[in-house]
């Protein structure tokens, strides 16, 4: 946030947008002095992000009660101006930073991983073969407090030096978009003819440029 | 690495794919103990990975001669089972350690920048305004070497529990894909009819699930 302040956002409802229209998130914390990047999904709630994992994996175990950054991205375009310098991207992203916290109650971890399904499908959870003591036990959450959240945003057509502008190149913005496609079945679903592939209720990264 | 030792891949004709696929990463750095994630753009060679950014970003900052990950990955789909606990998504990442080098040599820090262009925009470079000595001067490139890159990969169809299958719910794959849509001049390419938008050549995160 050192520049580039004009594109800083702290704002709650532009941080819960930006978190609301993705599910993959990239999780950094720090193993020996050594930052880790790793990406996974994510959900969250006015109050907390939340990710998942194994109880024996080196993300979650890093994660509990230590440093943690949660950044969530959206790609919108690539920004093309004249000059090689002025060229830019727009995007939407989030940063959390702040001290991960593992949630061990075993009730309140299924009803978080609930959360997350509900999230991606809605109602599919209540249909699923039920999840089983051992899968809760083998399964760690981390929540992350949003307090210290905050949103970078550039959105719009290039921005450039006006002496620039008669230079005879092309200039504008070329959109990227990413699309949920049409659900493939697995062997079995084939074989059973179960054809209610369910409907993802999160459209990730998608706006206009 | 420790856990699904099976999604590990170190082959270097890997890592290069996954990173042909894209120009988009996130970088983690340590700073006063805290780790940062940025998404930022990239570009590689068959040594290095290469960021830029202004002198004066903290991220640039904190990359040079410290501790650095950078971690590119393309979500390829999500993977529904019949049990919560079994689902899962395809993606292909590529997480990179090492030390980060900043380029301090202005020609070397030039010819990068070309380089970054070029991928994306082959023979755009010289058609723009060229750069100056001070836009170059306020420019950093930051190399981290691939020698400790490592790949994840999960494709196909779901993987679970035999018993699990007769349960009646839909399981298979629901594919991602990002497009790249077409262009959007800005008022000055429209007021002066410049209408040959560039191609992007690289597709990012695209491939069949």
């Amino acid at each position: 946030m050192k520049r580039f302040h004009e594109r800083g956002h702290y704002d709650r409802s532009v941080i819960q947008d930006i978190l609301d229209a993705g599910f993959h998130c990239h999780v950094g914390f720090v193993h020996q002095g050594q930052p880790f990047v790793l990406p996974t999904l994510y959900w969250h709630d006015e109050e907390s992000i939340y990710i998942h994992g194994s109880a024996a994996s080196r993300m979650i175990e890093a994660s509990a009660d230590a440093p943690l950054c949660i950044t969530v991205t959206h790609l919108d375009a690539l920004v093309l101006t004249r000059s090689a310098f002025h060229h830019s991207a727009n995007y939407r992203s989030v940063t959390i930073l702040g001290q991960g916290r593992m949630i061990t109650d075993a009730a309140e971890c299924a009803a978080q991983l609930r959360l997350m399904m509900e999230r991606l499908f809605p109602g599919r959870w209540d249909r699923l073969r039920p999840v089983t003591p051992q899968e809760i036990k083998a399964t760690r959450v981390i929540a992350l407090p949003l307090s210290e959240a905050s949103a970078k945003i550039r959105t719009g057509p290039p921005d450039e030096d006006e002496e620039d502008l008669a230079w005879p190149v092309w200039g504008g913005v070329i959109p990227l978009r990413t699309t949920v496609e049409a659900p493939v079945p697995d062997v079995t679903s084939l074989l059973h003819g179960i054809d209610d592939a369910p409907h993802c209720a999160v459209n990730p990264g998608t706006r206009d440029a």
